[in-house]
């Protein structure tokens, strides 16, 4: 349930032909956000999680060996060229600057894509879009988008739910009483406090669903905590200690 | 739109079969600029987007197999060669330096192009003419054109359009009344003066046309820059921060 | 035989479909404990020992060349996603990153696999379930799971056996008598203390249980805890000296 | 129109078959020297230009698949050696130390190359030279030849003409008046006297000629020696302000 | 001729099925060891010398193309599996560890190899046993085994047979006279005291075998001790130095 | 014509069946020397020049495709086991060490080649020999022979030829007069002198025989010697300028 005036920006984009690109931390619903969009706009959705070895022709397309010859097998981003999907790449951080590059005709004025091993240029659908999107949280040393790709792409920052939303998210999908739905959030609260002290992934609705879910499912509280929101993020000991500290005090 | 300049240089270039470098900032026209030069010169145009993994068979051609043997296919660079097109490698300092050495015979007084895995040595039609861009403004310290395959281009320098000329180009494009084409252009000098403060990219006109549609579309105008113009940019908090303030102060 | 509350954490992940993640050094009884697991609930097992070269290939499928024709060939995570297995990935921080992310969308609401080369999008069965392993206490600095990765699951922490546990375990697999498996474990207890003085793995129940075999076929104490638990961890003469000492202290 | 004793020393070196290295700057003449040579030598002339991803296969030669059978093709050297043809390797220090190794047999007492993959020893045909050539000015520190690699060639330096001559070659090939080649020279001359402030590479004699010719096409001459001799050189603002500079003091 | 303590461990490893790691020098005799033990064992023996470029399939082995279709074949770990052979991986430490990894379901309670490209599962014979070496005395910084791999090895140290064996084995395998048996014995123990001065590798009993040899055939015995014992190993003129020195000390 | 004494302990090396390593610099007459011993010994002769990319397929052998089927085709080293030849390594240590393990098993008393895409298992001709080469003078720190690959040879040392027999040479082989083969060694000598100065490789014998030969068909004796014995050496300024001096000295 994004606000109202994310989707207004989206259906302005997808109306002006504008690639968007989604910033935010991991399980914040930037993946939801992006499945309501597609079925709000009646377009077909076709995602990709990006990684290091994610090739152009990956994206693009390749020929496969039949009985007695080669045939053409349009990529994810071919495919939703053509038909007017909303293509939707995950994570494209983590995808090399090489693959990303192929996205730049098809985010301009031109709209095509160059399919080299055939000689086709494919004229994009009126209906295609593309959608990326990233988390600038971590790994902003490393990795990076380039400038010039960045150029091509409307921006929206994601961010965790209002607390009296992601309330009502850990309640109605984590199946607890609403006493313990607001202290999980609470303490999902100053957990995400640690972020400045080191914490490199801080606990997501995600993470306290599935909290909410063990304890609903008779995992005595504090251990359900341990389980689902500290061990998962992190094997530094002072961390840990730190974080369970924080759930003592939470569920005294 | 580009100067009368320009064009007589490009034209003198072409008809002197000399190659041609354009340098720019992203976003500034070099792209249409090669289209407009491409039909004013009556030539079919062919573009290649360069990134690391293009190899020189990628651009020389390569086999295809078929049913029943293997058939050669003309890369863009040779198909170019033989029609007389003109051939444009945007980008090209991504490309690896042993791609762009293929470049090299056919940028003096030779004109050939070697197919090794064919043996044949193409000679280039008269009206073919190689055409190379990237933008000098950044990651110059990682990637360079080696100095021998440099001096083998006349070289265009490009920047963003007078302020007139993007107003007009704002309007006309972007679709806004004249007052906010005038203030987003405003906006985007007092923005592109970032650059010496740690901007990677400043904006282009290409995100001021794509933030006046989501103003036409009925995007609040401030919202309508934090999600055009500032949130694409940077991931930078201060950065972020110091822009919606000039997006502020520009639209009280 | 491990305890209750790993256990039942373990059937609530299961039963909410929830990705699980054990934490714990080498030989302490993580594959053992994912086994018990898959037979408590009934569900097959499938293995995949992780390593740099692993690729999303290995784990999705393939095509094979058959005499005429290429066949598809399920890898072992696109296996367990069909028939409801559970799939356990050992080590999994030897996997490259780009290796890890084609589980993403099996860890979260989507419960698919999208299988590229066929275009295929397997939902997993029902009592599909996601399990990783690895080794908190060494080489974090050098890999470590990405924290997009770690969100996905609930995590319990693994330590070698309480002390009766493990002399019990020394003492019905290794056969010797119950004073030397009692002064094995004891010993264990001190070279373990050796892990904040630079020893990179210590002694591992595997180890003492394979020690204890050796005395019980007549090799004498010490040279059988020279050879099963000194001469294998270390190659640094001091340190194995301290360890040799430890063996001499405990055997007189 | 190299000076008499290139000619004399090359001549010798192909009678005694030693094999020729060519140093010297980008554009000062090199290839046109070689083809020059072949002429004078009525010997084919065989020409590869070296980069980072030449294979040894590349220069030897390999198997090709036709419709029903694998057939061997010789590759540029493999095809030099046999017809007794001048293989011409340019800017032979972009090549690997590797593919540069199957240089050796073959400019030694041996003069054979080794077919591994067909078990073939050619014995190269006694009018086979081998000439490679490279520019010292640059990339130094980076890559250099072998010591085992140098001691197998003459070696021949070359530098840009001396002024009158290059005067004459700008008239002839570059088609303006006499003063401005003249003063085209000249700047060249200033030009280059930046090497040593940084300028990685200095203007050619192929960059005069080209400059000259956008003159006598029309172009006025400061913009023209923008356009062909700062401009393709250089990114660097101060570095391109102090060539601008030398052009504005040469054409007033 | 191992001492028999070596023999009673190995023995009593193989009974109870547990992995064996030899540690020691260059040319000190464990793979003779292992050759003894397997014909003692009464076991077939399968050697693969490691190295960098080992991969897992060239241990599990690979699919093979033939006329008309393609056939599995069982690399040397596999087929040792099946038969209960005993599989010896010399100098383990220099492949990959994505390679070593693939003998961890082999090495614990499971005693299996799985072979994903088939989906066979193999279950090893009873008499299969693994057995491993490596030099520790060097490139101990740059390349080490996994901890989680030394867990599941028993580790028999090795050296330089003693004073009198090492003298019967020169006598015995060099021909020459019992005087310059034990001389040459006699300089080895001085030249391998230069292991703590650099020299990265001391004289095994097989350089002195071949220097015994030379010596018998006719070779004066300094001159053959230089070109024996001396020149391979040390490429360092004052190393070289201070080596014939000792020569020349023992045989005056 | 080497001395007799490495003559007499490369035949005990062949008559004992141990393998030979020529240490020395580029050009003194390695490879000759090979060439000799194998037409003295009556042994085919099989060479291999070493580089980086040489891999182990490429010495013990690989499948080719042909019309219906694949069939093996030996190296240059499973060839010369199988035939009882000299298998020569040039340059040795330019190979990669995953590479040049595969001679370990041919090189101690096994005397086999595993060829593990086959199977088989190639018992060595007893006429078989193994000889590398490498200069010992350069490039120590970057690459350098295993110390467990180094413990398989005998090694003889080499050097630039006496000077009354380099003379003889140069006045056979260059064709001048007596006067300026013995001014040639001379300067040589003194050239030799600067290797402590920075010069990494220094004229070899073989160019001072080329240089000898230019001399001999006309070319003034100063520009023989600059072009045939200082530019191929060195591009560096002040080391070209001393060796040019040397020979200004030489030849007044």
């Amino acid at each position: 349930m994004p606000s109202g005036n994310e989707i207004a920006v989206f259906e302005q984009c997808h109306a002006n032909q504008l690639a968007v690109m989604l910033k935010g931390p991991t399980g914040c619903g930037k993946t939801r956000f992006v499945e309501h969009m597609a079925w709000r706009l009646g377009r077909p959705l076709i995602t990709v999680s990006c990684h290091d070895d994610l090739t152009a022709s990956d994206l693009v397309g390749r020929f496969l060996i039949h009985h007695d010859h080669m045939a053409w097998q349009d990529g994810p981003l071919a495919s939703a060229a053509r038909q007017g999907a909303i293509c939707y790449l995950d994570e494209v951080i983590e995808a090399r600057q090489d693959t990303v590059v192929v996205l730049h005709s098809l985010t301009d004025h031109r709209r095509t894509l160059s399919v080299e091993k055939t000689g086709e240029l494919i004229q994009a659908d009126p209906g295609f879009q593309l959608v990326v999107s990233y988390n600038p949280g971590y790994q902003r040393m490393l990795k990076d988008m380039k400038p010039s790709t960045r150029q091509r792409f409307v921006a929206l920052d994601f961010d965790f739910p209002p607390t009296e939303r992601e309330i009502a998210i850990v309640l109605r999908e984590g199946g607890t009483d609403a006493a313990t739905a607001q202290a999980l959030v609470t303490l999902a609260h100053k957990l995400r406090g640690l972020h400045d002290r080191g914490l490199a992934e801080v606990p997501s609705t995600r993470l306290l669903v599935a909290t909410a879910k063990l304890i609903a499912g008779g995992i005595p509280v504090r251990q359900a905590c341990y389980v689902g929101l500290v061990a998962p993020l992190s094997d530094d000991l002072s961390l840990a200690g730190a974080m369970r500290d924080l759930v003592d005090l939470t569920f005294v």
